[in-house]
C-alpha cells in the first residue's frame, strides 16, 4: 500500500469501524438507567445536552478499528472483534470522563464536558457503568476464548489506572525523567492501545505469535500516540484541535517534548525548569508560552518528538510484517498507524 | 441448627472468610502502584492513613463469607470460591469509596474516609483500581465456569451502580413510592449480596436450581439487611454503631421504615412529610429528630421493617432448602442470614 493509498485506507477503517459498535454500544447503554443512559449518549457525541440526536461528533473511533482489525488480521470475520471493540471504546470513555472530573476540565471535543453539565456525582457513576458494561459486553461474546479477552481487558484497564495515578503524581513533582513520562504513557495512552490492538485476536484465537506481534505493534503504537498528541498540545492549530493555542504550556504540563529537554541537561533544560517553575498567571494573559515554545524547538524537543513517533510506528510495522496475518487487515492496520503520526487534531 | 448454635456459627463463617481472602486480596494490590495500594489498604482497614500496620478494623466479611460458602454448599472445597469472595469484596469497596466521594462522607468506620485523606482524585483512582482488579482475580481463576461468574460479577456491578443513581436521585425529590425504594434497595444492597450468594456456586459449576435457589436466598438477604440498617440508621446505638444518633433522619433519609409510612397516607404520612420537608439545621442542634423517630414508630415503620426482614430472611432459608445442597454450608448460610438481621451495628 502506498503512503497516499493509506491515507485512504485509514478513515475507511475508522468509520467502518465506528458504524459497527455504534448500535451494538447502543444496545448496551438501554441496560443502564435512563440517566445514566443519556448521559453516556451525550458523552458519546449521539445527542445534545438535552437529549437530542446530533450528527458527527465522538472519538475517532481507532479502538474500535484496531479490535476489529485485529480479529480479521487473525482470519476471523471483523463480527468475531465487535464485542471487543465495544469494550475497549467504554474503557477509553470511562476513562474519559473520569479523567475529566479529576482534572477539573469543563470542555472536550468543542462540547461541556460531563461533570459540568451533570455533575461530579452523575460523571462518576456514569464512568463507572461504562467500565461494568464493558466487561459485560466481552463475557457474552460466543467466542470460547472471551475469558481470556476479559482478563486481558481488566489488565488494561489497572495499567490506565496506574499510568492516571502517575499522571497526577507528576504534576506534583518538580523532576521527571524521560523514562518515568514514557513509563507513564505506556500506562496512560499505551495499555489500552495494546489491549485494543489485541483483543480481537484473542477472541479469534489466534496463535500466541500473532498476539504476541499485535501486543508490540498497540504498545509502540500507544507511545507514538502520546507523542503526537504532545506535539499538538504545543504546537497544534486551535482550529483543528480545539484546544486553546499551546494549552499544554499554558497548563505547565511535564509533556514527551518538554521532558526530553530536560532530561538533555545544558543551558536551555535549565531555562526551561525556570519558566516551569513559576505558575501559570491568572486569567487568559500569556505567561511566555510562545518563547516556551521556541525554546523547545530550538532544544530540538520537536524534531525529538516527530522522530520517535515516526521510528516507534516503523517498530509497530515490523512486528506486524514478522508474523504470518491476512494481508488486507494487516495493510489497514498500518494506515492506521500512519493515520496517527499524521493526524492534526 | 439451633438459633444459639446459629449466632455461634456466623461470626465463626465470617472470620474463616476474612482470614481466607485478606491474603490473596494483599497479593492482589501488590500490582497496583504504591499509593493506590496503600490507600487500599488503608481503606480496607489494614492500616492507618500513614501505612502503619493496625489491627482489627475492616468490614465484616459478610460477601466473602457467602462466596466462599456458595462455593462449599455446591459441594466444592472453599477454595474455589476465594477468587469470588476476593472479587465481590472489591466491588464492595470500590462503592464505598466511590460513595463517600459523591455523598461527602468524612468518616466511615470511625476513620477518616479515603477521599478526606488524599483528596477526590486519589479516591476515585482507587476506586476504579479496585474494580478492575475485581474481574482481574476472578478471571484468572482455574474454574472453567470463570467467564460466567464474571459475567454474573460486572451484571451485579452494573445494578449496583443503578442502585446508587437512584438514590442519588430520590435525595433530590419530594415523594418516593415504597416499591421504587425496595427497587433501590434491591440495587445498591441486594445486587452484590445476590452475586455473592451465587458466585462460589457458579465457580464451582452448581446446576441452574442450586444457584438459582442462592439468588433467591441473596436477593432477599440484600433487602432484610437495608431493612435492618434502616432501623440502626434510626434507632441504633451510636456507641455500636459508630453514627450520630437518628443519624439517617438528621440527613432526612427517605429510608425504608420512612418510606413505609408515607406510603400509608393519613395524618401520621401527612406529618412526617411536612417534617422532612424542613431542611436540617444548620450545626448540631436538634431539628426535631427524636419526636420523628417517635412518629414513625407509632405509625407502625419501625414494626413493619423488623417484621419485614424477618420475613425475607425466612424466605431466603426456605429456598436453599427446597433444592439438594450439603447441609453444612447451608446451615452456615442460614447463619449468616439471621447474624444479619439480628446484628447491632
Amino acid at each position: 500500500m502506498t503512503a497516499s493509498a493509506a491515507r485512504a485506507a485509514a478513515p475507511s477503517a475508522l468509520r467502518r469501524a465506528r458504524d459497527a459498535v455504534t448500535p451494538a454500544t447502543r444496545d448496551l447503554l438501554a441496560r443502564l438507567d435512563d440517566t445514566s443512559a443519556a448521559i453516556a449518549a451525550y458523552h458519546l457525541g449521539w445527542t445534545d445536552a438535552a437529549g437530542v440526536p446530533t450528527h458527527g461528533g465522538g472519538g475517532k473511533a481507532v479502538r474500535p478499528a484496531l479490535a476489529t482489525l485485529s480479529a480479521q488480521a487473525a482470519g476471523a470475520p471483523a463480527q468475531v472483534g465487535i464485542p471487543g471493540a465495544v469494550a475497549v471504546e467504554l474503557v477509553h470513555n470511562f476513562s474519559l470522563v473520569h479523567d475529566d472530573v479529576m482534572d477539573g476540565d469543563t470542555e472536550r471535543r468543542h462540547r461541556p464536558t460531563v461533570w459540568a453539565v451533570w455533575g461530579t456525582t452523575s460523571a462518576i457513576l456514569t464512568g463507572d457503568a461504562m467500565l461494568a458494561l464493558a466487561q459485560e459486553v466481552l463475557l457474552e461474546s460466543p467466542s470460547p476464548h472471551k475469558a481470556a479477552a476479559a482478563r486481558l481487558l481488566a489488565e488494561a484497564t489497572r495499567n490506565l489506572i496506574r499510568g492516571q495515578v502517575l499522571d497526577v503524581a507528576f504534576e506534583q513533582r518538580d523532576h521527571v525523567s524521560l523514562n518515568e513520562c514514557l513509563d507513564m504513557v505506556s500506562g496512560k495512552t499505551g495499555a489500552l492501545l495494546k489491549a485494543s490492538s489485541m483483543i480481537g485476536a484473542v477472541l479469534a484465537g489466534a496463535p500466541a505469535e500473532v498476539v504476541s506481534a499485535l501486543s508490540t505493534f498497540g504498545a509502540e503504537l500507544g507511545i507514538a500516540f502520546q507523542l503526537v498528541d504532545d506535539l499538538l498540545g504545543i504546537w497544534g492549530d486551535p482550529a483543528t484541535t480545539g484546544k486553546p493555542v499551546f494549552s499544554d504550556l499554558r497548563s505547565r504540563k511535564k509533556s514527551l517534548p518538554v521532558t526530553y529537554v530536560l532530561s538533555q541537561g545544558g543551558p536551555a533544560a535549565r531555562e526551561l525548569a525556570s519558566w516551569l517553575a513559576v505558575p501559570t498567571p491568572n486569567g487568559s494573559s500569556p505567561g511566555g508560552e510562545a518563547e516556551a515554545a521556541d525554546l523547545i524547538e530550538t532544544a530540538g524537543g520537536r524534531q525529538w518528538a516527530a522522530d520517535e513517533a515516526r521510528r516507534r510506528i516503523e517498530v509497530a510495522t515490523q512486528a506486524l510484517h514478522a508474523v504470518p496475518m491476512l494481508a488486507g487487515p494487516r495493510a489497514e492496520l498500518v494506515a492506521i498507524a500512519q493515520f496517527i503520526v499524521e493526524r492534526e487534531a
